[in-house]
C-alpha cells in the first residue's frame, strides 16, 4: 500500500439545506478539493412534495433522495476538482445534522418511498419541533418517576430527539408506526446506504437516543407513556459501533454513485457538531469545541463523568472512545445577529454601508469597536431563541436592558454579540462548578471570520481562544474518521493530531477589557437568574400563544 | 363696549424652538387666525452666539431677542390672517415653556445683552440639565432635614427648576449672581416687556420655585446648602400675582411690536401645559388634562392636597384659583416613539411605507393595528428618557421584554405605545390611591392625531378619553386666560366654559381588549417594581458614564 501522502480519504458533511464533501490527505488532513450540492427539497415545512399534503406548524422534513443526490453530485466533483484519481482514495466518513430521523423498512427502505402522502412517512429534520408535547410527558413521567438517565441531559431530554417524535409517530399515525421496523438516524441511514449494512452509531444513540449504560428506557418507562410504546427500543439498535470505527466496506451501488472504488473503508456514522472536535484536533479531556454559527454547539471531551446542570448531554465514547463526551448548546447566536441586522438597522445606516462598500455586519462592527466595553449602557439576556444551555428551556425569549434615546443600533448589536459571550462564559463556569475543568476554548464555526466578536469572547471569558484552522470542520472530521476506520491511523485521537487544524491562542484577553467585562457579566448573570424561572417570560408567552390561536 | 362676538383676544405660545400666536374670538373661543415664528437661535446647546464660547455638556439656553422677535412678526401676521383689526382687540395672554429662566437687571435688562460672551448671563431653557448635582444637594438637604415642601413635589425637585439653576449660577459663576438683581422665568419677563411692570405668576413660583404655603424655603435651609445662597429668594418674588389676573396694561413700545392697541390687558404668565387645562375646558376637580407629545404632561385640578408619590407638583391655585393644581408626567412618549423610527425600523420597511404613501409611523401603525392585543409576546418599560412619574428618576432606562427571532419592528413599535399607555396608568392610579380622584381623562397635544395610539390609551386605562378640540392648545389657553384678564368672563372656569373646547368620550374602551391589557399591565407593573429601585439601571449608567469619560 502507498504512503499516506498519496493517499486520500473523503469526508461528507450532510447541513440543513446542502451536503458538501472534502478529499483530504491522510498523511496531514490537507483538504485538496471540496464540492457542495444544495438539496432539491432543502426543509420541507409547509407541505409535502407531489401530493401537496399540508403540514402542521413547527413541522420540518427532509428527503433520503436528497441525501442520496448529495453522493452522486458532490464525490465525483470533489475529486476532479482535487484532481486526485479515485484509486488513491481508502475510505469515505459522514457526517449528519442530528436528530434527523425516518422510519425505514428492515431492508432499509424509507417509508415516503411507499407513502409519499403521509407526513409521518418523511424524515423529520432535527428541527422538527411538533413533538413537544410528547417530550414534554416524557420529560414529566422521567422527573416523577427519577428516572437515572435524566440528569444525564441536563435534567431535560428534547423534543428534537428520538424518543420525542417517536412518541408522535405512535400516537398520530399508528399504521405507519407498526409498519416502522427500524428507526434510524439519518447519520445510520447514510452508513447503510453507503456500506450496505445496518450499524448504529455511539453518538447519536446516547445524546438523542437515551441510551446510557448500555441501554435504552426500560420497556415499563415506555408503557406508562403509552402501551403501544412499550417495544419502541426495539426499532433502535443496541449492539452499537464505536466512534471511527469501520462500519462496512463500499457496496457496487455505492462505489458507482460515487465513482469510489468499490470496497474502500466506510466509516461509522457521526453528528457534524461531535465530529469537529477531531478536525480541530480537540479530542482530548478539557478541550471545548465551540462551533459557532447561527446556534452554538459546544462539544468536549472529559474523563470525568459529572452531572452538569442544563447541559444537553453526557455520553460515555461520545466523542471519541475511552472518554465522556460532554455537549451543551445556545440556540441562537449568528441567528441574533441576523434578525438585528434584517429587523432593527434603520435605512439610514444601509446606506452609509453601502457607501462604505460594507455589508451591514461590517458596518455595524466597525461602528461597535471604537467604543469602550459598557459605554453604550447596555446589557441583554441572548434568549431570543429560547435557552438551550443552562437553563434548557425553549419558551424564553431575550431581554434588553438600558435603552435611552441616544442608543444606537450599533450599541444594540454590540450588546447582543456580549450576550451570547455571556452566555458562552455562564455554559464554562456551570461545567467547571461540575467539576468538568474546561482547559481550553476553541472555536470552530462560521462566526469565526467577525474577529471583532472573537476578540469579545476572549475578553468576556477571561481566556485566549484557539481556533480551528479549516472552513469545512464537519467535513474534514468526517474524512478523519475515515482514515482511522481505513486503518491509516490506530485512533481518532492520534488522526486528529495529524490531519486536524487548530491554532492556538489567536485571541488573547485584554485585561483591561477582561475587568470591564467582569462587572457586566455580573449584571448579566443577575438578569439571567432574574428571569431563568421564566415567570414573567412564561406568562407573555402565554399570553402571546393565546392571542396568536 | 361692543359685544364678545366681536372681541378677539390674542394668545401667544412659546415653545421651544418656535412662538405661535392665535386671534381667538371671546364670544366662544373661535379661533380666526395665527401665525408661527422660528426662534433664529432656536437652542442654544453647543457655543455662544457671537462670541463661539463653548457650553459644556447638558447645557441648553436661549435667547431673549427671539422671544421678542415672535411678537414683532406673529401677531400682526396673525391679525392680518384672521382678518380682525387690531381696535376688536381687548387682551393679550402668553405661556411659556418652564422652568426657563433667566438673570436680570432691577429694571428688566437680561445680562446676557451686557455679557453675552458669559454662558451663566443666558437664560436656561428648561431642558438645561447642567444643574443635577446641584439638585441633589438641594433634594438631600431637604430630606435630611425634613422639609415640609419636599412632599408637595412628590419627594425630590428637579434640576431643571428655579432653585437648582440658581444654585449653578452662584457657584459657578458668583460675580453675575450678584449682578443678577432677579432671577425670573421667561413667563413673567415676557410679561414685564409687554406690561412694563414685573409681576411673578402663581404658578411657575409654585411648581418651578418651591413657593409653598406663602413663602419659599427658609434662609437657614438655602444658607445650609451654601452661605451665598441664603438671600436667593430675594431674587424672586414673594407679592404673586394670580392666574387669570390682570398683569398690567400693554405698553406703548409693546404696542408697537405687536400693533395692537396701547393699553389693552395683559394676563399674568402661565405656563404651556397649565395654560391648556383651559383650552380644554377642563379645570374642573378631577379632570386631568394629558398633554401628549415628545414627553407627556398631566395637569388635574382637585379641592382636595394630598401627597402624590413621585407627582411633579401640587400647588395651591396653580391651575385655576380656589383649587389645588396637580402635576406629574412622562419624560418621554413622542419621543421614544421618533428614536423608534430614527434608529430601529430596516429599510425594507422604509421602502415599502414608501411604496403605500405612508410614513413609516403611519405603516408601522397599520401593520400593529392588525394584532390582537398580546400578540407580539411583549412588555417594555417606558424609561428611555428616565422616569419623571412616579420614580422621579431621570437616571432610569429603558427595558424591552420577550423579543424572539419572529418579533417584528411593529411588534416593538406596538409594545413601546402601550408602555407609555402602562406608564400613564401608572400615574392615574397613583393619584387614585393617594385619594385624588381622576374622573376624566382628557388628551391634548400632537399625538392625538395617532388615532390608534388614543385607542390603546382607552383599553389600557379601561375608560373613555375626552379629546381638545383645538390643535394649538396652549395658545389657545392663553388667549382664554387674556379675556378673564380683560375682564370679559368673571373667571377662568366660566371663559374655558365658553372659549375651551373639548370633545367628551371621543375613544371608549373595548372590553375584550381591557381585560386582555389588564393582564399586560400586570406584568408591567412587576417588571417596572423590579427595575424601580434602580439598582440594576444605575450601575449599567454608571459604567456607561465611566466608559465615556
Amino acid at each position: 500500500m502507498s504512503a499516506n501522502s498519496e493517499r486520500y480519504v473523503i469526508g461528507v458533511d450532510y447541513g440543513t439545506l446542502s451536503g458538501r464533501a472534502v478529499v483530504v490527505r491522510v498523511s496531514d488532513g490537507e483538504e485538496v478539493g471540496g464540492a457542495v450540492h444544495e438539496y432539491a427539497h432543502r426543509v420541507i415545512e409547509e407541505a409535502l412534495p407531489g401530493s401537496g399534503v399540508r403540514l402542521g406548524p413547527d413541522w420540518a422534513l427532509q428527503s433520503p433522495a436528497d441525501w442520496i443526490d448529495v453522493l452522486r453530485h458532490t464525490v465525483p466533483k470533489a475529486l476532479a476538482a482535487a484532481q486526485v484519481p479515485a484509486e488513491q482514495v481508502v475510505g469515505i466518513g459522514t457526517d449528519f445534522t442530528a436528530c434527523t430521523i425516518l422510519p425505514v423498512t428492515a431492508d432499509g427502505h424509507p417509508l415516503c418511498e411507499r407513502f409519499p402522502e403521509r407526513p409521518h412517512a418523511w424524515p423529520k429534520l432535527w428541527k422538527h419541533h411538533a413533538a413537544q408535547p410528547h417530550a414534554d410527558r416524557i420529560n414529566a413521567l422521567a422527573a416523577e418517576r427519577g428516572e437515572p438517565w435524566l440528569p444525564r441531559y441536563g435534567g431535560k431530554i428534547s423534543s428534537e430527539w428520538q424518543f420525542a417524535k417517536g412518541l408522535q409517530l405512535l400516537e398520530e399515525d399508528p399504521e405507519l408506526y407498526g409498519l416502522a421496523d427500524r428507526w434510524i438516524e439519518a447519520a445510520d441511514w447514510i452508513i447503510w446506504q453507503l456500506a450496505g449494512v445496518e450499524t448504529r452509531n455511539v453518538c447519536t444513540a446516547g445524546y438523542k437516543g437515551i441510551f446510557q449504560d448500555g441501554a435504552y428506557p426500560s420497556e415499563e418507562f415506555l408503557a406508562a407513556l403509552n402501551p403501544g410504546f412499550a417495544g419502541f427500543a426495539g426499532k433502535l439498535g443496541t449492539d452499537l459501533a464505536p466512534l471511527g470505527g469501520l462500519a462496512g466496506r463500499l457496496t457496487a451501488r455505492a462505489a458507482e454513485w460515487t465513482g469510489l472504488p468499490e470496497g474502500i473503508a466506510v466509516a461509522v456514522g457521526n453528528v457534524d457538531a461531535h465530529v469537529t472536535a477531531a478536525a480541530a484536533d480537540a479530542v482530548r479531556p478539557g478541550q471545548m469545541v465551540a462551533i459557532m454559527g447561527t446556534s452554538t454547539c459546544h462539544v468536549m471531551c472529559s474523563d470525568r463523568l459529572a452531572e452538569v446542570p442544563g447541559m444537553c448531554g453526557v455520553v460515555q465514547d461520545g466523542i471519541v472512545p475511552g472518554l465522556w463526551g460532554y455537549e451543551a448548546g445556545q440556540s441562537a447566536v449568528g441567528d441574533i445577529f441576523a434578525w438585528f441586522v434584517d429587523n432593527c438597522v434603520p435605512a439610514s445606516y444601509a446606506e452609509r454601508a453601502a457607501e462604505a462598500g460594507l455589508g451591514l455586519h461590517e458596518y455595524l462592527t466597525s461602528l461597535a469597536a471604537g467604543q469602550k466595553v459598557g459605554q453604550h449602557g447596555l446589557v441583554a439576556l441572548d434568549w431570543h431563541g429560547g435557552n438551550r444551555s443552562v437553563l434548557v428551556d425553549h419558551t424564553l425569549s431575550g431581554v434588553v436592558v438600558g435603552q435611552t434615546l441616544a442608543t444606537r443600533p450599533e450599541d444594540v448589536y454590540r450588546a447582543l454579540i456580549e450576550a451570547t459571550a455571556y452566555g458562552a462564559r455562564t455554559i464554562v463556569e456551570t461545567f467547571e462548578a461540575a467539576g468538568v475543568p474546561v482547559e481550553e476554548f476553541v472555536v470552530a464555526g462560521g462566526l469565526l471570520k467577525n474577529r471583532f466578536l472573537m476578540q469579545i469572547y476572549a475578553d468576556v471569558l477571561r481566556r485566549p481562544l484557539s481556533v480551528i484552522g479549516s472552513d469545512q470542520g464537519p467535513a474534514l472530521g468526517s474524512a478523519i474518521h475515515a482514515a482511522v476506520a481505513a486503518g491509516a491511523y490506530p485512533d481518532i485521537t492520534a488522526a486528529a493530531a495529524a490531519m486536524g487544524k487548530r491554532d492556538a491562542a489567536v485571541y488573547a484577553p485584554d485585561k483591561e477589557r477582561a475587568d470591564a467585562y467582569d462587572r457586566l457579566y455580573a449584571e448579566y448573570r443577575r438578569l439571567h437568574d432574574h428571569f431563568a424561572d421564566g415567570d414573567l417570560l412564561h406568562r407573555l408567552r402565554a399570553i402571546r400563544n393565546e392571542a396568536s390561536a
